[in-house]
């Protein structure tokens, strides 16, 4: 399918007019569609791969870095690593029509409240081509149209995923206008994305915390914000050290690239001898780069000393900051003060300060005695991810196929007034 | 209770800092801090009447209308009203702390999704001083802290309403902060309170479309729209002429300054010399403008004709447009133009056409043989109305007090990690 509208406008508007049929597709429909974007992704693999190979060409020309280039790269496995994406997310139950409230009033009106699709989602993120992929495919689940807008290091990929994803669904006889790209207007579509209020129902920025800020600050439409994690875990006074060594060392070491991964420990200072050389010492075995307060330093030789900064920072590399506090009052006053509310975990085997960590920390997930690498839709059981919101509106942490879905009151009557 | 902090910044960090403790206190406390904060209304009627005098005396120097004046007046018994209507909130059920999904891992990990409150809330709005006791009242009841910006027209009033508010709660052993006003600081303080971000949770703006779009576009604090309502209702080719008239009437007369009054009527072609004739008569009787088309103008001598600029328009008066459709497409084609997605119902027999209807448009509220004016906090049984929301995210539809809540994750473990 070849697209052939000429501004990212009009293609909004291609996209608000065919989520209306979108919308109303049943449940099946909406399955085999995606079975056959699946296989139209793995029937259009050669020209995915040379699009692909074009834009990493194009990157090495122009100094992309070599981890961006890994991310943006796609080989014969990870194309078809895509396509099982998609028929994952087709097997999902339709999160569209379910009842979620009941009521009749006095008078005999019936109130019913049901799931519907937002209309247009929009997404604005990097030069990762699964990720377009993932929103369509997501997106098109939930009942809604999407309008994608990637990094321009991967416009070529794009274009080539996105008339697969277009070619599919015109064979099922489904308006491929519900699939749109505005990659080919540069910045331009991306400015037009984030005015687009009254077309586009929300915005999805995934990526890095500058470009989410960016879309936060610029965005008419209403946007989700899927942030960064600066993760904390408190280490209490009677945590088992047993705990304290597993749950750290796995939220920091088993995939510290990503948001869920532990950025700062908390110790508390009558555990400090206790549990820092042994926590530290693991850490640092396992390749980690410990940025110690005063104390930790004094504790651990390999440790360096952490700057203020560092209480802030989201490494996202094997790197942690590791801090002594005198209380639960003064690890709470941290955590509120340097958190992005995203996920934290105390390990202790005091209830009472369980307890009140759980109820006084204000974020997305809070835990107790298990490592924050759980914050995450396919651990959670939601068997796809939209991503992780750390505002309070609408969605917060991990986001499944029901946060793509609005609600829609149904009023059914035989002639009532008001009186 | 004297506000001291001098800058619109500091007191919101104020009302941060509250809702800490608001957001932790349990049910009860919330229940007679709302029953004392009604008392302390009625005990500071003659101080609130006084600046309320004042208010109007600037504003009839200042030109304001009489319309608008009326909307600012507090007299004795509408002082008693306010503090009536803060005792109804504070019976509510507490929206926090219910358990909305609950689901333990394999590996033995429970979570739980509690509802808890935002944290901080703020609303701009007009000169309603009603306005300011019912956020305020519903923000605190849901746990929250309130930011209130209210007309300037209000502004003696309204400040002598915070003082009452604050002093209850101060009396009670509660944070007054957690109740702030911004009015104090004129545009500066709405523009302080649009930018704060991490500071301000959600903002409700509530008033005229102008307003609501100036905070839509300014806002970088995630808003709920509560929008202008241009309403319709569809008289279709089999509905009965006893239940069109009593619904369009209702929907029109009733109170036709609200949003939720009928602004747009419009007629099966196959049913308007059954039903125009009777329908705009009886509208013509109760006093209603009948702005009509060709079709309504041959069938209603008193119609005055209608330009395109009437099915934009959102009249809040007793005028209504009246148009003939060919059919239902028509009918569905016209709402998603002029529609501003709030309340839109369909006079029928015909179960096939309700169905579509109910479907296929996209408002908060979709009914069939019902008035329009059952768009109602109250009506639909929440005990109260924080606003009626317009947008997709988060709420739509009448908000009762659980749309002034987010959620969070708990997760409990011993000593799970992600393998």
């Amino acid at each position: 399918m070849t697209i052939i509208a000429t501004t990212a406008r009009e293609r909004m508007l291609l996209a608000k007019d065919a989520a209306r049929g979108i919308g109303l597709l049943r449940d099946a429909a909406k399955h085999d569609a995606l079975v056959a974007i699946a296989a139209a992704i793995e029937a259009a693999a050669p020209e995915i791969i040379a699009a692909n190979r074009d834009d990493l060409e194009r990157g090495r020309a122009t100094g992309l870095s070599e981890a961006l280039q890994d991310r943006l790269r796609l080989d014969a496995p990870r194309v078809l690593a895509l396509a099982a994406a998609v028929r994952d997310i087709a097997d999902l139950p339709d999160p569209v029509g379910r009842v979620l409230d009941r009521r009749t009033l006095a008078n005999g009106v019936e109130l019913t409240k049901v799931s519907v699709p937002f209309g247009v989602v929009g997404s604005i993120y990097e030069a990762r081509p699964n990720v377009t992929v993932d929103i369509a495919a997501l997106a098109f689940r939930s009942g809604n149209a999407v309008v994608l807008r990637g990094g321009s290091a991967a416009e070529r990929t794009n274009a080539a995923l996105v008339r697969a994803m277009r070619g599919a669904l015109a064979e099922q006889g489904i308006d491929p206008e519900a699939i749109q790209t505005v990659d080919d207007f540069g910045r331009e579509g991306a400015r037009e994305l984030m005015q687009a209020r009254g077309i586009v129902d929300v915005l999805v920025p995934r990526g890095s915390a500058q470009l989410i800020e960016t879309v936060l600050t610029e965005s008419l439409v209403p946007v989700i914000e899927t942030g960064a994690g600066v993760v904390h875990i408190l280490l209490d006074e009677s945590a088992p050290l047993d705990w304290a060594q597993d749950i750290v060392v796995n939220a920091k070491v088993q995939r510290p690239s990503v948001c869920n991964s532990v950025e700062t420990v908390l110790v508390h200072r009558a555990a400090a001898t206790r549990l820092i050389p042994a926590v530290a010492g693991a850490l640092i075995a396992d390749g980690v780069t410990v940025h110690g307060d005063e104390t930790v330093v004094a504790l651990v030789p390999d440790a360096v000393p952490a700057t203020d900064e560092d209480w802030a920072t989201e490494y996202l590399s094997l790197d942690v900051a590791m801090k002594v506090v005198d209380d639960l009052d003064e690890a709470l006053d941290h955590i509120r003060r340097y958190s992005t509310h995203h996920t934290e975990s105390i390990i202790t085997k005091d209830a009472a300060n369980a307890d009140r960590f759980l109820a006084e920390v204000d974020s997305a997930v809070v835990m107790t005695n298990a490592s924050t690498r759980f914050t995450d839709g396919a651990e959670f059981g939601f068997g796809a991810e939209v991503g992780i919101s750390t505002q309070k509106l609408h969605a917060r942490g991990p986001m499944g196929l029901s946060e793509l879905t609005s609600t829609k009151w149904l009023a059914r009557g035989d002639g009532q007034v008001r009186t």
